[in-house]
């Protein structure tokens, strides 16, 4: 006895060429640009549709076309990416993803920013602070972050994520698009900050396995950009990461 | 001894106040849509950077803005949503999707299509199809389509979601942009298909629990849309679809 894996889709594709009608070519302008040309080449002409009706319900502007990630690029002007920052507890990741993010939306890019704030109270409440749940947080933070960028979003993630390990499993899942951020404020810098009051809890033996202070911290090995935010402002901060990053 | 929550980002804003500089007004065009102008308003006059650098570094084309649902959704021109397909195995949801989704697109719409193609592989590969596993495969596909339309975008979903509970579940985790679509094919029609032979197998006793043979399928009480695609066109379904959700 198998198991229903219906919604595994594998039969997707079947289904796409039964019940999809004919093309109608050269009546919508979107079909006119090189990625819209590309999958209308792919896409062939044998597709019909068993029950299909002729006439007025075929006046409408859609028509068979992929929605692609290279389509969903192509229609906001961007290449999707995962620009992943790294680094200690107030390190000022989130400071520096907020406006560098400012920056992409100020240059008409689609972004989308994940966070503490809108992944540990939504998709991984379930997740506590164990080894399995912290590579499962970042496992399901990748997959989403990819998933976006299917979309056609540029993703920038915010997260300690301190083992190399994990953002190595974060690269693999969400590819060549993966930018890796090492925001390497001292642990000095950070602990001064201390804008949570974690060091100081930390220090008093408060807080088990505190990454920098009883818990290990290990920097990328070869990140894309590294930004120490202790002794310049954010733009000087922002600039350098747009020219590491070519945007 | 508590644990680290500094994942949590509870002190972000914190952070952001401290380390964001002042606002620099009338210096980019985004800043002059209705939107803009009211987190202008919003956010205030009182942000200062402590180590904060004049001249040069601040000539930049970013300033202070958040990058909120309502940004995103003004830069795309569209109000986010979620429209959830759901039906019986061979009902045509996928199909149907996937031609909605050509027809927003067609419009200039932002879109993302999750399926069990690109969430059962990635995503939600660590569940199987147990009430456990299925009840949290709803829940994650939920959350992130509400994370996506934090991104601004029109998420399609496609999954048999047979269950009143589990599509209530994500309508509360969604909200009011939550659309339900029932597609509404009969089973006799969905097993004449049987694209996947799926029904073949299930009458035979090959697969457990299978959605409309051993299994229930609970129809939506009041679904934005009911579309029977056993009798009709795809075109003509996409066009009661699009009359019946505004689009």
């Amino acid at each position: 006895m198998i198991k229903d894996t219906s919604e595994s889709g594998k039969g997707k594709q079947q289904l796409l060429i039964k019940d999809i009608p004919e093309v109608q070519e050269n009546s919508f302008l979107i079909r006119n640009t090189p990625v819209m040309q590309e999958h209308i080449q792919r896409k062939g002409r044998n597709n019909t549709l068993e029950n299909q009706t002729a006439g007025t319900e075929r006046n409408l502007t859609w028509h068979e076309m992929d929605i692609t990630r290279a389509y969903r690029e192509e229609q906001m002007g961007q290449k999707a990416a995962v620009i992943w920052f790294t680094g200690l507890s107030g390190s000022g990741k989130s400071t520096l993803a907020n406006a560098f993010e400012q920056y992409l939306a100020a240059k008409g890019k689609h972004t989308m920013l994940l966070d503490g704030d809108n992944v540990r109270l939504g998709l991984n409440r379930d997740l506590g602070f164990s080894e399995k749940d912290r590579i499962e947080n970042i496992r399901r933070i990748a997959e989403t972050a990819k998933l976006m960028n299917d979309a056609g979003l540029i993703v920038l993630t915010s997260f300690i994520s301190p083992f190399l390990r994990d953002r190595q499993t974060a690269r693999q899942i969400i590819g060549d698009c993966f930018m890796e951020v090492y925001v390497s404020t001292p642990l000095e810098e950070c602990e001064r900050r201390d804008v949570k009051g974690l060091y100081q809890a930390a220090r008093k033996g408060e807080i088990a396995e505190f990454t920098g202070i009883t818990s290990a911290y290990e920097a990328p090995l070869q990140p894309q950009a590294v930004i120490d935010t202790s002794s310049r402002s954010i733009e000087a901060c922002v600039a350098q990461l747009a020219a590491a990053l070519g945007y």
